[in-house]
């Protein structure tokens, strides 16, 4: 494989370090790279996979749904004979919601596929406030709740459930999780086996306690993923998409996987980004790109 | 004055309490609210303060640029004269940036105004990180140096700097304090007769810890100012616009107004919206709306 150099809409931004070529597979510094799916969102499973090989990522994050497209068996089998490893599936939650018992089937059911998959942990994004309804406390405690229910259904099956704090942009429409502090506050209430939490710069760079409560994630052994995702601006009109490559926006990934590390994190380098820039790509040039991002940014 | 009712622009939310009339000047209920200029952008001083005395409104938030383009000595006369309290001054801040010594002499220019003015409080916007500047550590240490050189100068002026927490979606390009608990880290440094905090509904009213940190400001005697605006969805295109009319999304404003009572805070109410929609209405329209949701969602 020849070094493929960043492509423009992939560019590497002013200011950052010199540009690096890509790593080659067997690459040390590749040892912990995680292709989430969503960062290829055009690509079915299998695409993904042979994305994964070609480039030398060890692992993959995977999705319900393209899992769903593949078939949940057949999606299983294909990674264990890829050799990669799972590194979370994506993903749970969504427990704010009237229908109580259906969100908790439905988490049931993502906890016995990720089982199925080998993930160590199904992400779990909380869920946002009901229509019209301004009790967030409330809604964060029907959450908790949620939680309890799930845990010992999860830890049975060798799942670890990970709250995902996302940034408070989603509090209201997507997860009234909001901070590292309030995951651990919920997660501490369930062994360690059974409850983690993850890590995703994107959505947590901006903490005044971060640092802080990284180290108390860690200390507790709380810590099932790490996500690699910048913050870029301007935001876009939807905003769920507004992430970026890292090192194209303003969060400290690289410091921030050296907290997790010093935290006694040794677990996989997820990216997972939400754009549509990054979507329109050819994929093999977004993994190229991330994995240089990788080497210039975060390891 | 006929109770004027909502325009479309303006409309009560679907689940909303029922529409009332609009509160005639000398109602009780409007003893403590506020207008803030930047709610009517496209008004004079002179106009926003004839507003408010047609509406009954009893209290004005002075922003520098209208301040600037009425002339100082004028508008402390304009406002002295009209009877209306002053609830605050916007803004000084922006203390991150290369030339410390040009924010501080502009952040002591606003001091010195806001005294003439009458204002009890200068309203601090942090700033965001400079361009290709990952360091948010870094920068909050610039802004904690900057408050520690302008709290004796305001104070010996009579005016109290209000720290503002601003939602983390501004972390980077606006404010790097992003809740009242980091603000309330600052603000413990110096005597409450010089720095306060601003508590703004729009920005705090996800953070898990607002409750709690609400507490520890009035026990402190540290809240300055109370702005009620509400967090609308979808975000628009420019997210700085993105505030609605309290009662049209998500925020709990009358909840987050009781809490500041309840923590000792007997000031004003302050209407702050930055929303393209409501400059372009007429402002006569957007007092008496304001005035309406006031009524059935704050007091």
């Amino acid at each position: 494989m020849t070094a493929v150099q960043d492509t423009p809409v992939l560019d590497v931004p002013s200011g950052a370090p010199a540009a690096v070529a890509t790593p080659l597979p067997g690459d040390p510094r590749l040892a912990r790279l995680s292709l989430n799916q969503a960062t290829v969102k055009y690509w079915s499973l299998a695409e993904a996979v042979q994305g994964c090989l070609r480039a030398g990522l060890p692992a993959i994050g995977l999705w319900r749904e393209p899992v769903a497209e593949a078939g949940l068996a057949a999606s299983a089998k294909l990674v264990r004979e890829s050799g990669l490893r799972v590194s979370s599936y994506c993903r749970g939650g969504f427990l704010t919601g009237a229908d109580r018992a259906g969100a908790l089937d439905e988490n049931r059911r993502a906890i016995d596929e990720a089982a199925e998959l080998g993930a160590p942990c199904l992400v779990m994004v909380a869920g946002g406030l009901p229509e019209g309804d301004r009790d967030l406390p409330g809604a964060r405690a029907r959450v908790v709740d949620a939680i309890g229910e799930l845990a010992p259904y999860a830890a049975e099956r060798g799942v670890r459930l990970g709250l995902e704090p996302l940034h408070p942009i989603f509090c209201a429409d997507r997860a009234v999780l909001s901070t590292l502090g309030q995951a651990l506050d919920i997660a501490e209430r369930f062994e360690p086996e059974a409850v983690g939490v993850v890590v995703d710069a994107y959505h947590v760079w901006w903490d005044p306690q971060v640092y802080d409560q990284i180290a108390r994630a860690g200390a507790g052994g709380r810590i099932v993923s790490y996500q690699a995702c910048d913050w870029v601006l301007p935001l876009p009109e939807d905003a769920l998409l507004g992430r970026g490559m890292v090192g194209d926006g303003h969060a400290d990934v690289g410091g921030l996987r050296r907290a997790v590390d010093a935290a006694g994190y040794t677990g996989d380098i997820e990216v997972e980004i939400f754009n549509g820039d990054i979507w329109a790509a050819d994929g093999d040039e977004v993994i190229a790109t991330l994995a240089r991002r990788h080497v210039q940014y975060v390891v």
